[in-house]
């Protein structure tokens, strides 16, 4: 979100000068995860569609997209109004689209040359139709496919309802039919890297297939694409080069999920939560950090390679075994604590489980570069 | 946090028009659980010094204090300047000090009559009584002791500590002993309503022990207090009068984690989510809804009297089994879901297992009477 007062404090100053919890960006490693994705779509010849919903900012979106601010999809109304309100375009609001949205989407198609919406089923393709766009424009829409994911989308077993669904959005008075979009979110539940892969050209085969049926019924798919952060971040399929384009989100920052699913190493995860020391208990082997669920999240417990809430940097033996809302209890995964190394006030970071939910706790991101602070970025949040 | 912009958007109309997920306060529920809180310290002729983490707005902490912005507890420096900022007095910064928090202390020292930080060994009385405080003012510390939570504090039975930092407090350059803090947040842990008494009465009696403790020694403790909503929503006991504050906070909105450990009815949680109905999924008897865990958390999982996260209000069978970032997952408890009851763009209410982490994913509280919009609140946040 663009912050309306020019606020200097802390750049320029060392991260560690920072109160704590804070949540820490490290542009370089967020500027070549995003570098890393669009080669890959170049790579590939297809187009890099970002989700933004991970860190819901302008600066980050702008280094998603090479600085093009063209074709992203937002998870919320709220996201896609902040970036058509920044000079985005071609921005796919990607949520199932129910009736009650279609006052904030007709603003939105008013507002950009490229607005597109995401049908779940024939109901909504109706209404579409009879709802009137801003003058000279059409309703421009992807039908979700359900390729596995077993979320939103019309089951890509179900050719005809996506066969009706296609066809009522060609023909109808005020629609245009984009294509396909599929959310390959099973690549989570899979248990490592050929998994994910094996995930990933499941979704890839079932809607280039899907693709087919259509235009073997004169249906033009526009774009085609599937999705999600572990599927995009393996080594590509020669496959994925007749999608047209792919939308990930979370290789934006990673986190120890993405690593546990190989989607990257630990080394390339762009952000970290600063935490202090704040209490000594050895009576009963404790640590108490500034680092509480308001922080974090509690998310990921017992999903990690360590018992826990998540990773420390450099300190393979601490656990995070419980939180409050302000404070972390922190015990050694094995042996005793070396309270020495830890004095009260020190400094830790921890790797989040999941960054989408992390940074969505913080009113600002402290960018750094190695250890100052060259940025602040502003996230926007609510519906 | 007062908001700078004069946003009249909403107010008037009936909460059934805003956009979802929305965080909706019942104003007559948290006015009764405030005043019925209030009442109570005046039954016992104690003070009652509210946490206001819960819902970190000028309007909470208004209703918790009966107007008279005097005597409030914080879990952040963050809430404590907030708050000061906002004419409130008599303000305690409830959390383990450590010297990177003095210099914002200083300057609320300075600002403020009434502001007590929260010691939790000797070396930061030490630190105090080395720190000069602003001309004419001292610090004024409470003990946080730890009375069988095992979380921050000072064990109740290492009278010994306690009487060191008293004597040290007491009698240092720069300091003021003001008495001692016991979170009885182990009346959490507490199975029932009978077991929250007897953890509570507990934690009394062991503030009380140690009260005396030091006044055998000559140490006057100027408050002496207990709390946590467990253990202050139940009814009083005769030995709560021997204390001058307690210090609960969530009872200004209760939640179903409460309810479960009997400090509410479900009639008294004040705060909702509500949420609209996106899709539908006969095939596998499942409904997404619009409330992820950016909506609601993934606190609770497994810990109501229903499978899944949360309780939806006025539909016993309908149970969250799953969350994503914007998308919930709902099935029914038993037998079939009646996807008639449920058309797409309707709204169900869920009532949060924890009102404290739920509230904190929101940029504004819709704030009604009955069904209309009167108030938007909107929290502060960050460190």
């Amino acid at each position: 979100m663009a912050h309306s007062v020019v606020d200097m404090k802390w750049l320029g100053h060392p991260v560690t000068s920072l109160p704590t919890p804070a949540f820490l960006v490290d542009h370089d490693k967020v500027a070549k995860n995003c570098n890393d994705m669009l080669n890959k779509c170049k790579q590939l010849g297809i187009k890099l569609r970002a989700q933004v919903k991970t860190h819901k900012t302008v600066e980050g979106a702008d280094l998603q997209t090479g600085g093009t601010r063209r074709c992203i999809v937002t998870s919320t109304l709220h996201e896609a109004e902040m970036y058509a309100n920044n000079g985005f375009e071609d921005i796919l609001y990607g949520y199932p689209l129910i009736p009650f949205h279609l006052q904030r989407c007709y603003d939105l198609r008013s507002k950009l040359q490229q607005f597109h919406v995401m049908v779940n089923n024939c109901d909504i393709v109706t209404t579409l139709n009879k709802t009137e766009p801003p003058a000279g424009k059409r309703w421009s829409a992807f039908i979700k496919v359900d390729a596995g994911n077993n979320r939103a989308g019309v089951c890509w077993q179900n050719t005809q309802a996506v066969v009706d669904m296609a066809c009522q959005l060609s023909d109808g008075p005020h629609t245009e039919f984009q294509g396909l979009y599929v959310h390959c979110g099973n690549s989570y539940s899979a248990g490592n890297l050929e998994q994910v892969k094996t995930v990933r050209d499941l979704n890839v085969e079932r809607a280039l297939h899907l693709t087919q049926e259509l235009q073997q019924r004169g249906i033009t798919c526009k774009n085609v694409g599937i999705g999600s952060t572990p599927s995009c971040s393996q080594e590509v399929s020669t496959r994925m080069s007749s999608l047209t384009e792919i939308h990930p989100g979370n290789y934006i920052f990673y986190d120890s999920q993405q690593e546990s699913l190989g989607s990257c190493s630990m080394d390339d995860i762009a952000v970290r939560v600063m935490t202090r020391v704040v209490s000594h208990f050895p009576d009963r082997g404790q640590i108490l950090i500034d680092c509480g669920f308001a922080a974090l999240t509690k998310q990921g417990y017992g999903k990690i390679s360590i018992p826990g809430y998540a990773h420390f940097q450099d300190n393979p033996n601490l656990k995070l075994v419980d939180m409050t809302q302000e404070l972390g209890k922190v015990e050694a995964v094995h042996g005793k604590l070396d309270y020495s190394q830890y004095p009260i006030g020190s400094i830790l970071y921890i790797y989040p489980f999941h960054s989408c939910a992390t940074a969505a706790m913080y009113p600002v991101y402290y960018v750094h570069h190695n250890n100052c602070i060259t940025e602040k970025w502003y996230p926007t949040r609510g519906w």
